[in-house]
């Protein structure tokens, strides 16, 4: 872990490891798995605000400190919340639910890559955490679970994001039946994208590291903004705003390096270091 | 088939057995193979009245008497409405039709966990019928198919559903070439989730409904209301309500003992006794 | 090549041979791999209007001539771009990269089937063009490539193509990488629907193409129709639209052929004869 980048790290529940292109991003609170306390899931928000800031990333790598990715919610926390009172506005226990879904919708609205390093359980919010990432590396011994409706709760603000990953078909299925899955079950249902042995995790992730390294960090921002806006927009509004992100990037002087170097048959200006891989677990 | 709760029957065209946190409903015109006649269709949309109206309810499990499971539309029907005369605000024909997807809409709407066990054919109507629900279960030897455009007409009120299951991509090419898929196609097409040998359905289906029964019904509604959600809502509208459904929950007794029984690794209080499974086919 | 149907080729770029129910067009600029010139981009919308207006028309069939696809944009034409002025109202780049997405909407818009025959590679909008399509057919030996990132400009128009293909989670991770996949590959993401070797290529069309000739023309068109609206509509709507097209085809006469048809177990009337295929590449 690079102390020198230590300041970006909003808590001591998160490790922060921020590279030339890449930033790590630990959760750090294995006594506890890493559930997703008030805290973790601020710190979480606020990282999200520091990449986001860096015009040179490329990568933010999420994963879990002690061999676990997240445990996912506190239940001690839920049974502090039941003896709460509702507000006339609001719901104590709907605004702590919806402040996790705000981080969730952070992670996924940011303009770089985003990786979850599955290793352990992802259970619950941690499925959701994971499922809001662009890619999920996972060990082939990890274990996701969404058992929620065991519990008589719902998993509420992660639904969306694994809907988006697993299809509503499949991800209805897996939370009405309160689904636990080993990483090739994860894999088939959509919510793992690559499975590997435990001690094969950091070449999976090096190997994705370095073909991102290779995008233009402008050119991969605003490609992430016209998928986006597939999802949102009617089919002729996202290519008319796409096709403004495109002249931006024509008039933006890294599309001559990268046309040129490419006939050059040499790699681009912008290519970042290889990074230094965090150990897993 | 238990008879004490025939009268949930609203034709004799639909066989029910309600049983204490399950439905087993069964198309029961075997002569037609289970071809949908009006009567049919409104029988079936009456029997998801009852389901809706039955709070201790975790599924509904369709299947078709007599060795198929539904052989779709009635061509006679077909014959006979060509020579009926188009009104000037509505045309018969039109809403033949759409009463037949406004069933398929309240069984995608229902509040508990739809499974089709699919033996023989699901042709046309019977193909929507089971792309409706949450779940296919098909035998191994089960066929489905979408012949409309080879006589000239189109699979209208089916294909969102099918959509939904297939994508748009591949439920289009195959509704194009009115296509017939043997149930290893139909399971790669997304049209089937489960594929086992005739003599395993009943296993396949009662580890499914074992499962389902371990959720607590209010949560796995409140589920179901969730998914559906984001399939309607833009993200952050869907995570507002999926708060607000957290909170009444967490709020609901039945949370509580969730959370208990987990940490005394017992099963909930909710659990339904083991249902009694159909015979298939 | 059919010459009598050589009128229909408002470029020589392309090569045009419109059968009874089929039209075959190659793209024709094979010492540029088929790049995709601006003269290329509007002879491709101009096709299109001629297969719209061909009421027998079942399907589209789209290949590269020299044995490549199609290897996307022109550098050449990016670097002339690059040195042109903005308007006020209009820059010259976005109007540029916008026609080739109205291209790419035509094709998806067709009211017949659509089939890419992909050999070689299939490049940046080459890729695009091929996901626009209803079906992908690619040689065992085909190459799929996004590398926009990677020369610092963006895969803009072809995005919500490739999305809808891949769907959105690995349609981002492949265009962030700059991807470049095998024929396998592009099928195991969706980009590919059938891989076979190049001298299976005329077979597998041809079983497409025949299964296409059972459609009735106006039930075909009918059947894009309602699957397009299911993308763009609620549910609801969707479905009354559906039912109208329905009662549109009951009352047209080809509905009671193919009843007869069916019962009688012949042909229906429509088929057209078999296709005379294109050698492949």
């Amino acid at each position: 872990m690079d102390t020198s980048f230590a300041s970006s790290s909003p808590t001591p529940l998160l490790a922060v490891d921020r590279q030339p292109g890449y930033w790590f991003v630990r959760l750090n609170r294995p006594e506890k798995r890493n559930a997703l306390s008030d805290e973790l899931v601020a710190g979480l928000a606020e990282v999200c605000e520091h990449v986001a800031a860096d015009l040179e990333a490329r990568a933010l790598v999420l994963s879990g400190a002690g061999g676990h990715f997240c445990a996912g919610a506190d239940f001690g926390r839920f049974l502090e919340l039941m003896s709460t009172t509702p507000g006339q506005a609001d719901d104590p226990i709907a605004v702590y639910n919806r402040q996790f879904g705000a981080m969730l919708e952070r992670i996924a609205a940011l303009p770089v890559a985003t990786v979850a390093v599955v290793t352990g359980s992802a259970m619950g919010g941690g499925c959701g955490l994971a499922a809001a990432c662009d890619r999920v590396i996972a060990a082939d011994d990890a274990k996701f679970a969404m058992p929620e409706v065991t519990l008589g709760v719902a998993p509420a603000q992660i639904a969306p994001f694994v809907v988006r990953r697993a299809g509503a078909r499949r991800a209805r299925w897996l939370m009405l039946g309160g689904a636990r899955l080993a990483a090739a079950e994860a894999q088939a249902a959509g919510l793992a994208d690559v499975v590997v042995p435990v001690t094969e995790l950091r070449g999976a992730l090096g190997t994705d590291l370095l073909r991102l390294g290779l995008a233009e960090p402008t050119a991969l921002r605003a490609t992430k903004r016209i998928v986006g806006r597939t999802l949102e927009d009617p089919l002729p509004v996202a290519l008319d705003a796409a096709a403004r992100e495109f002249a931006g990037l024509l008039r933006h002087g890294a599309a001559r390096e990268g046309i040129v170097a490419s006939r050059e048959r040499r790699a681009p200006s912008w290519q970042p270091p290889p990074p230094r891989l965090p150990e897993f677990p």
